[in-house]
């Protein structure tokens, strides 16, 4: 075991896109857990678009990371050591425990996750807050019903390709997403079985959907915000519902573009939504088992984007969410 | 009885605000109505902000008038010549019968209106389409509660004050208006019963609801769009309803400001619908009762803001609507 744990903490807030600056790489020497306590040897951090947000300072619908603290993440890793009677060294297991080596917990929000069921970074992404995300998004906030034509962005993303496998699983209509990139789009419609893929940067959104959708968007989840939001609410069906789950294209922007379509919604009778996945914690449980079930049967692919580098690679990793680098959920491997 | 029918046709499709160029004044011979028919002598039209976007090309929620057609509008007035089994000479009506002084109709969409009960102008406003507006977009898509924080925009507008009217009858915890102007504004505590009102002239829409909604917006009824949309999404509480109902100060704009902070939707959880009044209408004569008893009470208050000068005057008369001459509901007095 290392004597020292590296963390990145924040060490300024970001203008724009996060800059080498923004962040201070510590060493810290191993702490020893108490009475109560484990220390957790992490092994896979999750990368999320969400992270610019909690960079931010100011009120949202979570605390912001303050300058100096350990940079916010979900992980997953092996008990290393432990004074706690709920866990025990080896257990496996998840949580907020940020971008860090080794994390030491008194347990609060500490599940065990079992890696004989499922690789240890499927429950940062399709098992765990990823997969939450869209099952709760779609199902609960967007009250997707059979037949319905669902429309996702941010398509080949983490949560996107969730959204559509899922919205096929429970019998959409038609599922489309928008992606960027011919490689992606492929991937969505060849491997995935959506049953068509636009790609925004070869590909004027508004006219493709016009083909694509012709019955007008029921469902579109919304990871982007941004021109794409706006070519979307053009096609709207009545009584269609938009979540509003991100606006990855925004987050680094100095000012937000709002949607200037907004006034589709009066014509459509359609609602816009904001979700957040915390608030369904006490269904995890269950959405993770029906969507274990459906991984277990084939219909529903995970697909993890590894980065190897440890920690010290995590600002650089970060930013391949803003430039689209990541096909599928974006994890940091740490040891 | 005349022996023409004036009427105010459209003639070019606005850019901006109408211009006296946009219409049309033509006097037609007076029609008599064949058999199934009746004609209606028009004593009073109602003026509406949704009319601008009526000029407009393109699909909306309803198609649009077309260059050369007689301006679509709401109106009462009295059967004057009647071949149709359904009605008689002599009966009052209400039918969106258009911008002219006569109207021949087939009877389809005319409903009897009573003028013994109410102000004949009152049935295009608190009795008509104005209070089904208010009323089931507050209850219905705003799903308003008791208790509730209830903000409503353009509140000195004819909807508007409907809108905070009922919410204080059905319990509403507070009750904010945002008028422009300080009369205005006096109006809707003074004589109305708001809680609060926000003069958006004077005040700093966001800090004053600061104040005015300690515990933030759950309903927000926005007839206006723009800044002040924006400036609501700032306070919403968890959970918070917007009801798009309108957005007045964005119906002349070349281009529509969207609101940039919706992603507040997502902090806050909450939902931004749009809703058109016509798709109750199997629910008006219901509302139409509860309304009527209200006033009836004592406990809602009508207020009609009659411009004679007939349908010559009419388009002077809609841009009062766009600079907030109106207090209350517009109605241009014909005969």
């Amino acid at each position: 075991m290392s004597e020292v744990n590296n963390q990145v903490r924040l060490a300024a807030r970001p203008s724009g896109l996060p800059q080498a600056s923004d962040w201070s790489m510590v060493a810290e020497p191993l702490p020893t857990p108490g009475e109560g306590q484990l220390l957790v040897e992490i092994s896979h951090i999750s990368l999320d678009p969400a992270m610019r947000g909690w960079m931010n300072a100011g009120a949202s619908y979570i605390d912001p990371v303050e300058i100096g603290d350990v940079m916010r993440a979900g992980a997953v890793g092996r008990v290393v050591a432990c004074e706690h009677p709920g866990f025990a060294v080896g257990d496996y297991v998840y949580s907020a425990f940020g971008v860090q080596e080794y994390a030491l917990s008194d347990g609060n929000g500490v599940v065990k996750v079992d890696p004989s069921l499922a690789p240890l970074a499927c429950y940062l992404g399709t098992l765990g807050m990823t997969g939450m995300t869209a099952y709760f998004g779609l199902f609960d906030t967007g009250k997707m019903k059979e037949g319905d034509t669902v429309v996702v962005s941010g398509a080949a993303g983490a949560v996107g390709n969730a959204v559509g496998q899922m919205a096929k699983i429970k019998g959409a209509g038609r599922v489309i997403g928008i992606a960027g990139g011919e490689e992606k789009c492929r991937w969505l419609v060849d491997e995935l079985g959506f049953d068509a893929a636009i790609d925004y940067k070869s590909e004027d959104v508004r006219l493709a959907l016009r083909e694509a959708a012709p019955k007008g968007v029921d469902v579109y989840f919304d990871n982007v915000g941004g021109e794409i939001l706006d070519a979307v609410l053009t096609r709207l069906a009545r009584g269609a519902r938009i979540v509003i789950c991100g606006a990855v294209s925004q987050y680094n922007a100095t000012e937000v573009r709002g949607p200037s379509n907004y006034l589709a919604l009066l014509v459509a009778r359609a609602s816009m939504t904001g979700m957040v996945v915390f608030d369904y914690a006490p269904r995890f449980g269950q959405a993770a088992a029906e969507i274990a079930g459906w991984m277990q049967e084939g219909r529903l692919i995970s697909r993890e984007h590894i980065v190897e580098g440890g920690v010290s690679a995590f600002p650089e990793t970060l930013l391949k969410l803003f430039t689209g680098e990541n096909v599928g959920k974006l994890v940091l491997q740490v040891s």
